[in-house]
């Protein structure tokens, strides 16, 4: 930690900063410029507070030097962390193929579209039962009810399922139904939640929230973390910046910024990221050429019936044009599209997959 | 709500809208130009979803005409909703001064910071029980400790007490110790939480997101509206963008443009807003002559010591002062900052002030 | 200038820092963490390019102590700029009202909104004969014609006129009619003019671009200021983030932070920054609050007829009202709006205003 | 175009609308609804400014219908533009790597470069004579002399030279060197530069500005087909967002878009966007699997030794194993990166390329 005095900071205040922190333990450098006075602090960065330090009277600025999240780093864990969900594997060289209508709209509509995905290639598959709506008046998912019908269509397609949970509440009973749980852009720092998801052990896509920063979308992970679950899957979808052609901005650079900062999985959500099915084809190519290690999708058979996000929904037959697409790519830079058949099913159809979390 | 075609939009394509448009009662009336159709939508824009339509097949855009919130709306409830908590009316012509420090810290910090806002001039008492902190190793609050801090603080000095309630099932607790509820920035979507307190009926103060549109502020007032807790107050406390003096850039405008759209009351957070103290006096002032109904600031004796935030916590004797240079501006724009001797405390130290909702 | 080596940093990459740095002259102070190595180097910052040494092999990154601006640091100049135009004083505890037209749409217009102006208040007519466009087939301004109309404005009013400028090329011909020249937020870093405008002498306006921090703002002053040029005052006019209720968002706290960095006077344009007449009384009263040199606003008589932004215009009337609401205000936070009787035409209807620089 | 009235609009304020759009030919149809009345314009956008209209008295907002842009849209030139530069065409299956150093250093630094990218596989020598910065005490690049090297450099390789050009009065001077002229972020809005490339018929490259929206780049792009110069090439080049782990954030969607609403060429710059070599790569093959029909990349034998921009600099090793990379990516998505040995020097070294504007 470097801690950067104002020009008119004095001898007192230079001395309390360096009292406070050696009192913890830490070792203190000061460097004394011909504006003003630096002191580098050696220690243990997470005994200290540097918001607190920074704030102290005479402090002008603090510039932290490690990092604030530790289990979600890859200085912590350098080798790839790998989710097994059933048969499917995400984080190696894999790619996971996530794929499914933005809500759970009906019994009948959710088994025709998983059959439909499976058939496109899909391994996993994603339905929101709750969803997050900015408005109390919108459809707000079919709650248990969506989850049942998620449940029988993993039985029907041997795909496990992801579905969103908003509250601590829930999670037990989202857990019974789902492989794995999401969280979503609003709930990134919903702490309780996450804390509620650490505790559960179950696998988790943790969303990035409109103007997170990667910062605090791994110390969001972190919370996960500290509880001892390994299974978080880091999910890009778009950020908040001026452009207005997309519903957001893709990131695709946090691709390899977590790569590069973390040992966790990387999925990419264009669907949400754009908006517009027509841009969704040429970003999922970029998302594996990037790096990802899995896409989500949204793919509905009559989008323009969709009760929600219909504009970003592709039918199944533009989806299956896209996995033999988004193969090539992955072909082109090492990596590979499993088949589904390879990869689910094989403990049988109709049998739970079975959750085997990484150590 | 008026609907923009794409320029190859097919005549079946515009039929098709027309028809889920009035199958649920709106009329419509299209307009065909040179380079495409356009559909003006008349009826209750509440029985569309218009993200639904918009996502149509052969759909551009949408626009819609209504706002979607209703109870938030100046067009629904024309006249200022005036809270009253305790002997403090919020609302109204005259102004609210909430004050404290960031964190409860301890029991004798609480009542010494306590005293010394109530003699600057403080009408309610501010201080967090429960830190939302982006990292899970930070201090979190002293929870339930603090809130019984933050009574006694209450019976010693009159003052009623706002605290920050993070997850549905604390908001009980929550209830039972403060007199009005904050709602977080991270926390603004988080609707499990916005339902719990709507069910409350506890006044409430609603910080906008990080990144948070003022539509998407009232949304979430709206959900708490829609359970007939109209106890709703607004907090604007700086959002993102790409400044970096100061830690957020408070939009000074969301003042004017609230009190146009909606009848809610309307807060000013400098603290948050700028991170800096050196800051927070011309932005409190500002906030004042921008017609703001109230004014939230954090004050510690010891800003250097303060476990949170200090660097943007005021001396309580510089507090002191603002409140008399906020009084003046107050006055030049035709409103008052009240003396808290004869707001507070007419009911008698020690006890409660009472909840008295407005129809 | 911080130095912090990343934890995979040689021992040789540290070295090379250490020698690049001392070869122009500075001295360094490497402090050994336990996870990486960081670099203090003292002595002048402007020597050194932080950039460079910060992207040199080995370096994670670099933290500038010193600010890279100079001659606009209060730092460097304590005590206010005060700049004279006429009998205009800008920046000292007076404010400096600035009014007039988006557009000089042709002589009467102009004149009439003059007069209007002056009987409401204002010391400084504005009005755009280059116009910034989106649109190359937008009306542009009347160019050269627009100029002499301003001319025989100020004979006609005895008030000083601002005027934009978009190219190097033109600066000789508006000084030539203006008494400031203003610099559009989309010609903030547009070099070859500032350093036109440098070399001119002449006062002029620096708008802030549309995602321009407070640093570059500065940087961009420091090339007027570079060429002995002390006569700049600077622009808010809203900067971009997600709100859409305004055209921009006014960043209300530049204000302060530019007062405590920087010592040029400082003025506020609402009506650009809100886009809507609605707002522009509220945040003018904002900015007088928290502490501006001057507030400039869009005055048109039929604001419904106006060529270009008439949605941000106030008629006369209203901003005759205006001004003596800002006059409150300004009283409440001890300043002042001088009469623009004993401040303008002085030296006689007729006169172009002198212009005497501050030294 | 579609006028939204307020709710409190007056008959005579629709009936002003109505007057002011059918007075310059355009069609109208009032749709009275329950709350507010809508006008739906009909006839050529570009004869009425919607700002114009979208701020007259009653006016609540303007949807404009058409794209302001005429020239740059896909509507008006359905096939894609492609341009000749000597013997490397832009814009078709074949993508174009430019490359380079971000400043002309010397004379044997520029060839050094120039040869090593060659080598790698690059068509389009880049590198930088005029350099903008954001403190005018930084190295401002070596003007004619470094146009003066980039020539000879053209001479050693046979490669076409871009660079960068900031005034008009240096367009003829940049001309006469440079086969592309590149227009920086801080310029797009630069319309004096802008008309003086388009009369100028030179092919250029023009950037986007930190926080332009894709649809005010068009407008820029605009400015200089409105000239008649059809040369135009579109670069994305990172905005600004919240994230800080990077130096802009790539918009990797404006690709598809741009593809989607004009004709233009598009480059992407991952080595401004990201502002790291390490995430250059990864980037890199994601614009090239998202349709870009180029990528312009800084690359530098020494970036530790670099006047600008070193961190995100490559060694020409890994810049020539980047550019196999982008070979395979571009094959997997239908398009190719043609070897530099059939593309260029076939008119022989030391000549310069010829000029072909495409019609």
């Amino acid at each position: 930690m470097i801690v950067v005095m104002e020009p008119t900071a004095t001898k007192e205040q230079v001395n309390a900063i360096i009292e406070r922190v050696e009192a913890v333990g830490c070792k203190t450098h000061p460097i004394i410029g011909a504006e003003r006075t630096v002191i580098g602090v050696i220690g243990d960065g997470r005994v200290i507070d540097a918001r607190q330090i920074g704030r102290m009277i005479g402090v002008e600025t603090v510039m932290p030097i490690s990092k604030p999240y530790k289990g979600a780093s890859r200085e912590f864990k350098p080798q790839d962390t790998i989710i097994q969900v059933g048969n499917v594997t995400i984080g190696g060289k894999e790619l996971v193929m996530m794929a499914g209508p933005c809500s759970v709209e009906g019994r009948s509509q959710l088994l025709e579209v998983a059959h439909a995905c499976k058939e496109a290639g899909a391994h996993i598959l994603r339905g929101g039962a709750y969803k997050p709506r900015s408005s109390p008046y919108s459809f707000q998912g079919l709650g248990e009810e969506g989850l049942r019908y998620l449940a029988e269509a993993r039985e029907a397609t041997g795909m496990p399922v992801i579905t969103e949970v908003m509250e601590p509440a829930l999670v037990p009973l989202v857990c019974d139904y789902a492989d794995i749980l999401q969280v979503g852009a609003r709930n990134m720092q919903n702490y309780a939640l996450l804390n509620a998801i650490g505790k559960s052990g179950h696998p988790v896509l943790l969303k990035r929230s409109f103007s997170g920063t990667i910062e605090e979308w791994l110390m969001s992970a972190e919370y996960i973390l500290s509880h001892g679950n390994n299974n978080v899957m880091l999910c890009e979808r778009g950020i908040r910046a001026n452009e207005t052609e997309t519903r957001n901005t893709l990131d695709i650079s946090a691709v390899p910024v977590i790569k590069h900062l973390s040992h966790l999985p990387i999925i990419v959500d264009p669907s949400h990221a754009t908006g517009k099915w027509e841009y969704v084809g040429a970003t999922s190519k970029a998302a594996v050429a990037a790096g990802a290690d899995g896409v989500i999708l949204e793919v509905h058979p009559k989008p323009d019936e969709a009760w929600s996000d219909g504009r970003q929904s592709l039918k199944p037959e533009k989806y299956a044009a896209l996995v033999q697409e988004m193969r090539a790519v992955a072909l082109a830079v090492g990596r590979s599209v499993p088949s589904n058949q390879t990869t689910i099913g094989q403990n049988g159809h109709g049998k739970r997959p079975l959750l085997v979390p990484t150590p």
